[in-house]
């Protein structure tokens, strides 16, 4: 945080024009290209660590580290915890073990294991070794929390006071001791015991007069969250209660830590896209990957999906001699598989959010299961209308049509309850909805279109 | 908030139980159902008004009124902003002017803004008129704000002081005042102008002595916020620079908002369920839509997807003579489309997520087009072996091998082509990537895999 007077407050415009432009970053490229450290250092001296890593990521890799050595010191180490994980992966690995301890030093603790948290055994022992003995011991138990708990998000930073305090007393505290957080948005009151027994938020005890007991305005209705608890689960809490902050307690009870807001609008960041990009099929964020890793993040659902389009293929074939008869039915049966599919992925992405997001429950399933399907009956009986009187118009059968539409309605039913039970029943074995939902689904809708279609139409036509 | 002692302070386990279990919901809606108010007001006493939100959603829909009825004035007004705005428009659908007058008078304005933007004019204007001068101001300033624009999440409460002041006016100020903001995270020095020349968090305030300048301790370098900037861009900003709080102007530059980081972990959950909606065809989350709206909201998405299905079928009808000769190749075809649509949807959501994010831009498009190429080229060509092999053995013919094969590299590559190139080229079109890339990308690599499969085949095997 910066708390001197900034000479640069004449460009008003500069200040709204926020993140990077591609000229700048290409102006910058260039410089880097040729080296051009003075240019460099003028044009990034008052640069937020966020942006300066947002800029290494959009150099060309190769130029990555030749920016790094330019700028040397010069350098927040900040900017290592703001850069994409995959980016920083690979610098980290050209850098000593006594450079990258330098830069841990420097960040809190729950940065700091991140950075470390994807390096090879081996190499986090040579760094841990060059640290000091105090950020060591902070740095390893912060290891040995769970990785995404509450344990890796918190800082132990905190204030605590005893109850029995007086504002007067904390406000004193607060300004003759030097080692205390950078930021903090609330005083915890804590029992002899060290379990937290209340909080006072900074603007309330503010405004409070010195003779005024803590005891007396603290909330007692906090929210604790237990060190082991998932990252997923802390950010519900923090939106569910619109917290600024909160304690994070040991399996005894003890005030351990706390986690504010800002790192959660992070997790929240991350937790919605690792769901989105599940549910296409991407186990990570690969942007920033190389190719043969993002090659292997991308595979295993084309490889299932390769099965599960050969068994629609499996099933499409025992109905070979209709379709050897009416070549027509061949030309259609991609339409009953396509809006079945389609239909699906629309329930059941709501349905995953919905469960993210603990609005769907046991005690509302059954309802909303009732709900999509009165929706898959209306959508359903409107598109077999339409599919049908295109099939008729165009192969001049009306038989065809009547086909295809019993078909469209039957798939678009079943993707209504496939979209939701599949995702529902992951949910209860306590697998993630996300990963696996899509491809239960539209092998479903697929297998069902098909068969649906063609076995009518073997019925019906031949 | 709630400064009181509460006694309830002895089951530590309810405690650590987060959120609403299946079984509180059903025991709660059964005291509805059978109208017991006692139980209602002992159990729900302590309740965050969250909670009671949740509860409410998870009612049956003709239960919900009644529960509010037996609620009465034990419901806190928050509630009505913590609600689902499917499930508070039915509810204030049913509420006189005045009852809802009553409620948004003791909300804050961006969240009684919330409840009014959805109402039709004309009741709008009922509730407005039952409102005091005072808050019918306030609130029809925040309505003039433009929807998801930084003056409809911003709060007007702020504690602004001169930079001539010292700390110890500033605290006293805030001990003098009785109006102020419920909660803040920094105070505001502004000039003569009302424009904010800086800000101090208000640990930095606590921990600094009275007779300091309240100038020569804060920070400059503050990220203001346009009032009228997009509140996903206003998200970015949050999380770019890790702000905890941030001052929004007016056009002139004065003072007239602020937004804090516990409005924006809204926001960012918000703009991702948004994106992974989009992606999946469905317009908004829906799940407390009634069926219609529901049935609406999904239509527009399927009736596109009705017309390129089509568009596909018409693509394949062109080589029916050659399916009539090789009904294998009927059977075989829905598996190239398959793959080539997943390969493709992997893509595009790293891409649409990259463009959110803005980790994806015209400096290093053309470098991870190259990527994707690469990815896609590695890949297609394991499957290509693989659904070639699959092929061969199946039909025992290994021209249909070679074909197959042979069409799935060229798709897999249309793939990642059309992954990229598409949520990409909509960017900077200024169409949202996230609405119309599938639809293109999937209608693109259905109709390359059946034609680049049939046509191959047509010209190698008839």
């Amino acid at each position: 945080m910066n708390a001197s007077n900034s000479p640069d407050d004449s460009n008003e415009e500069e200040i709204i024009q926020y993140g990077l432009s591609d000229e700048v970053v290409q102006e910058l490229q260039d410089a880097v290209e040729a080296g051009d450290a003075d240019f460099l250092h003028a044009k990034l001296d008052d640069w937020h660590s966020a942006d300066i890593a947002d800029l290494i990521e959009q150099l060309k890799p190769k130029l990555r580290s030749t920016f790094l050595d330019i700028m040397a010191d010069k350098i927040e180490p900040d900017v290592y915890s703001d850069l994409d994980e995959n980016v920083r992966d690979d610098l980290v690995e050209d850098m000593e073990p006594a450079e990258i301890a330098a830069v841990i030093t420097e960040l809190e603790v729950d940065d700091a294991v991140d950075v470390l948290e994807d390096m090879e055994e081996e190499e986090q022992q040579e760094v841990l070794k060059e640290l000091s003995a105090e950020d060591r011991a902070a740095v390893e138990e912060g290891l040995s929390f769970e990785e995404d708990s509450a344990g890796r998000l918190m800082q132990r930073d905190l204030i605590a006071v005893p109850e029995y305090w007086n504002i007067g007393q904390t406000i004193d505290f607060l300004r003759d001791t030097d080692d205390l957080p950078n930021e903090f948005y609330e005083i915890f009151v804590v029992d002899p015991r060290h379990h937290p027994i209340g909080t006072i938020p900074l603007n309330r005890a503010m405004r409070s007069k010195r003779d005024v007991a803590v005891r007396d305005i603290m909330d007692t209705e906090q929210k604790l969250i237990p060190v082991d608890m998932d990252q997923e689960e802390v950010a519900y809490l923090f939106q569910q209660y619109s917290l600024a902050s909160a304690a994070v307690v040991n399996a005894n009870g003890m005030l351990i830590g706390v986690i504010t807001v800002d790192d959660i609008v992070d997790v929240i960041s991350e937790e919605a896209e690792e769901d989105l990009l599940l549910l296409a099929g991407v186990s990570e964020d690969d942007l920033f990957e190389n190719v043969l890793s993002t090659a292997r993040t991308r595979f295993p659902w084309l490889l299932i999906n390769l099965f599960t389009a050969t068994a629609a293929s499996v099933a499409i074939s025992m109905f070979d001699a209709t379709m050897e008869a009416i070549i027509a039915l061949a030309v259609l049966m991609p339409i009953v598989a396509s809006l079945g599919g389609n239909a699906g992925t629309q329930t059941l992405t709501v349905a995953v959010r919905a469960l993210a997001t603990k609005e769907l429950t046991a005690a509302n399933m059954w309802r909303i299961l009732g709900k999509e399907m009165i929706v898959a009956a209306l959508n359903g009986s409107f598109f077999a209308v339409m599919i049908g009187l295109i099939a008729w118009g165009w192969f001049g059968d009306p038989i065809i049509g009547l086909v295809i539409a019993a078909a469209m309605v039957t798939n678009i039913l079943v993707a209504g309850t496939a979209g939701m039970l599949v995702p529902v029943t992951l949910d209860k074995l306590n697998i993630d909805p996300a990963v696996a939902s899509s491809v239960f689904v539209t092998t479903t809708t697929d297998i069902i279109g098909f068969v649906a279609f063609l076995g009518l139409a073997t019925i019906v036509l031949l």
